[in-house]
């Protein structure tokens, strides 16, 4: 069994927080089937944490867990604190492979997905 | 004329500053003549700042400037403070257009995109 963790930075805004759980509600329909379970969580200021999302998907059966970080820059974020949560959970459950995918940002069709914003204005 | 100003946050790690004036070039390179300039701003700790982008692309001979947030979600960067930013360029140049485009995380694109970012992985 497969998930897909998405994890966002976390905000003080609730709307913010909501508009990564409605991202992933939406991802989840789109997967065809590549993960059985998709969920977020959170670096900061919101939950659930990355180890507390990673623990929930482990106890609902996943022997595989990718997370994929909802950021746009390579900052201490994506370099350091996301793995240091990971490997929490790593020493827990050794067993389960969890792996960080590339963090958004690092899309190469960031580019065309700007100007696609940029353009919605002529509309 | 027609200018794009791509506007993110800013960092306090210059690679993360580097890495979106990376990506302003290489969506510079892609837009087809649809845009004459492309050019990115900082709302914080990096320059230029978003008025001086502004005036940067006018006196460049923009007549129109569209601004994209690089943010991911609808804050009070992208309602409130972004728009302060431009408001204070409309009061020197009435006569240039500037509107600002959907911030990058309203696209229906990121589900797809967070995606194929997980799946990397398996390559």
């Amino acid at each position: 069994m497969k998930a897909l963790l998405v994890v966002a930075h976390g905000s003080r805004r609730v709307e913010s927080n909501d508009e990564v759980r409605d991202l992933t509600g939406r991802l989840g329909a789109q997967t065809n089937g590549a993960y059985d379970l998709v969920q977020c969580a959170f670096l900061e200021l919101a939950e659930p944490s990355i180890p507390d999302g990673l623990r929930a998907a482990i106890r609902s059966g996943a022997q595989q867990v990718v997370v994929v970080p909802y950021f746009l820059s390579a900052g201490r974020h994506v370099v350091a604190d996301i793995p240091a949560e990971i490997d929490v959970v790593r020493k827990e459950y050794p067993d389960i492979e969890i792996i960080q995918a590339p963090y958004l940002g690092a899309a190469a069709e960031m580019t065309a997905l700007l100007l696609q914003q940029a353009q919605q204005i002529h509309n």
